[in-house]
């Protein structure tokens, strides 16, 4: 008889109905002898409507605030999905991030998981009762609120079944696993049956909204056994139909690219005229780190003038007003009043990923070659030793991900 | 410089704009030189739409997840506001329940405050920083989350006023104060200046929604300096432009009756063919009171049959359902199988109240004198020394209001 972890996230707890739907699920594997533990996000919708409350108030909004806002969401679905459990007969009862606890540092809004105390969650395991946490949210060293970022609640997952060394850790989502490639934008994409976890970290790194990265990068740190599977399926999850996360050994098959993901979460920000003399970077990058703004993609160019030079970033939209008025400040205190900034948030980051790439030349030449010939221009490339991303137009994201799927022969032959 | 506590009702927080507002008032203050704490309630809706879904899950569902659900509103709105404030450049923060901690009793969904630690509180006053408290939630002994019942928040703050030694509780509403009826339905309804305690108490225990009858009390057995006002006027709390809550001997003026209020809160439940014999009453009653369900109007007819009797009572109309299925198990248990029972909810509670009827007679009869001219029914009278309350059907409330509003000379000269 298994420990099973489950986690259901936003849609498939969206409504009443959906959540009646997950304590069918839950109380399924329950009456096949396992134990279960289930994380829930919030209902869908309502975490976006919390966070722009707060944005409303202030973009510049105090993170310790919004994370007492914002995890109010999962509060709600714990309770209500422990009342429809006992309404089936199940013994279950809700418990919040800080009554467990679950410990997380300081950084509020962002906040990592330093200690999960399983001591209560153990003896509910043997009293035979679910646990039913409330996902995304932890406890400061101070004893307030803090959440874990958007898609917090897979962490949250992981990190538990980690804890409690459970047998497996099934993500239920709206989709049945993880794909090649967002279907909604390219028809064809296919469902993985595996994944490893180096590439699904660079896919959820890179847009694939399916995990959190963080989920992830625990998942492969402590081996945690992880599918991905729609709640929407009649099946439950020992039934195995969704993606499942293995270590790199494990991959049966190893193909070139695994998947093509976009993102729309980033902006670009272009420093022209500045001065090119040693620690200009770390002038304008220290602050930002001290802020927690993820600084992600960076080229710096060789300017014409050899006294200048400029410098182009990403960095997440949603930290855009706040580095912009970082920026502002670092020019005063740090003798840049010469340099001008410009940002755009009508970009788009496209990816692709696949452990094969290790070993084979040439894959990111055939992407610059595939966009090249759809007419589409590269503002800026990374890459990673199985990633290679490139930031485009915004407008041509769609037009891209479809082209590089056929490119790599990941369409789907049925 | 005064200790205020300000308390803003769910319609004064509705949207961001309302909260704004809030935070202007309470700026206000601050800026008047005062220390404040202020308690928020849910947004106007919000508390609603979180208990339709636990009815929705189930009518008998566990009180414990109950008040996880319906507690999470006020955490919201505790946040906003202290990020409302800041944007003033006030020093806030928000404060839950459990942070505090407000301790109370088991009863969850009616839990009574037993505590209130008010240490870190009184350090934040000390630094000069306001506290944004969520109202309506505490702490059980076992570290669950408990709600105060509806209203709740108004004795959060009489409470944290009576804590912190508070030089006045402020309970900022949608109304400018207490009126001799409800304005909506009485359109000649004048504002009180002031009330005394014992009046309060019964209108608010008899339907007078501006305040939570518990904190009512609790503001006369703690002597809270308590004012009831606009948050929607534009004059701040120390304008004293609301009505005054006071004890008997700083009443000015001592009104016959001071107001007249409807509660359709209740449902009647009768019992026929009871035995009647000794014991029968606590029979019926232990188990609603286990149950924490408040019986409140009861009488008891003598019955034709000498050796049956007739039992007619009300409980509140959201504990009907569950009345009825212990009632039937009490039935089983208890050897009343050949009673029968009645269940009606459209009933409206009619009550006069004013500490002036204890040195005048004939006040009651002048009441069921006008309810009998304009030929409306009494099913149950019941009376304490400040108060007559009636049980009629809930279609005739609004006349029976106006009528008596007329005949007791509360109607508005202006």
């Amino acid at each position: 008889m298994a420990l099973l972890v489950m986690k259901f996230g936003g849609t498939s707890v969206a409504t009443i109905e959906a959540i009646e739907n997950v304590a069918n699920k839950v109380a399924a594997e329950v009456r096949a002898g396992h134990s279960a533990a289930v994380v829930v996000s919030a209902m869908a919708g309502v975490t976006n409507q919390l966070v722009s409350y707060c944005q409303e108030i202030s973009p510049l909004h105090d993170a310790r605030e919004y994370d007492a806002v914002v995890s109010s969401g999962e509060q709600v679905t714990s309770g209500l999905l422990a009342m429809a459990l006992q309404k089936r007969g199940i013994n279950a009862r809700s418990w919040q991030g800080w009554q467990i606890p679950i410990l997380t540092d300081r950084s509020h809004a962002k906040a990592r998981i330093e200690d999960i105390d399983t001591e209560k969650f153990k003896q509910q395991f043997a009293g035979n009762a679910v646990a039913v946490v409330a996902g995304f949210q932890g406890i400061s060293p101070e004893g307030r609120i803090t959440t874990l970022g958007r898609g917090g609640s897979d962490t949250s997952a992981v990190a538990l079944a980690a804890a409690v060394g459970a047998d497996r850790c099934d993500i239920y989502t709206d989709v049945k696993g993880v794909y090649t490639c967002d279907p909604g934008i390219v028809p064809k994409a296919k469902k993985l049956k595996q994944i490893c976890y180096e590439e699904m970290l660079e896919m959820a790194s890179v847009g694939a909204k399916v995990l959190q990265t963080r989920s992830v990068e625990m998942a492969m740190k402590e081996n945690v056994c992880v599918q991905v599977l729609s709640s929407f399926a009649d099946a439950v999850g020992s039934d195995l139909k969704g993606t499942l996360l293995v270590s790199e050994d494990e991959l049966m098959e190893k193909a070139l690219i695994s998947g093509i993901t976009c993102s729309r979460d980033d902006a670009k920000i272009t420093l022209r005229k500045l001065p090119d003399t040693p620690g200009v970077a770390a002038k304008i990058f220290g602050p930002l780190a001290e802020a927690s703004v993820n600084v992600d993609m960076i080229v710096q160019n060789i300017a014409a003038d050899t006294k200048m030079t400029d410098l182009t970033f990403t960095v997440p939209r949603a930290d855009l007003e706040r580095t912009i008025s970082i920026f502002n400040k670092s020019i005063k205190n740090e003798g840049l009043e010469g340099c001008e900034m410009e940002h755009s948030s009508d970009v788009a980051k496209i990816s692709i990923v696949g452990i094969g790439m290790r070993s084979h030349a040439g894959v990111a030449q055939q992407m610059f070659q595939t966009l090249a010939d759809k007419g589409i221009n590269i503002h800026v490339i990374s890459t990673s030793e199985i990633k290679v991303s490139v930031l485009i137009g915004e407008e041509y994201a769609e037009l891209a991900l479809r082209a590089l799927h056929t490119a790599y022969g990941l369409d789907d032959a049925a």
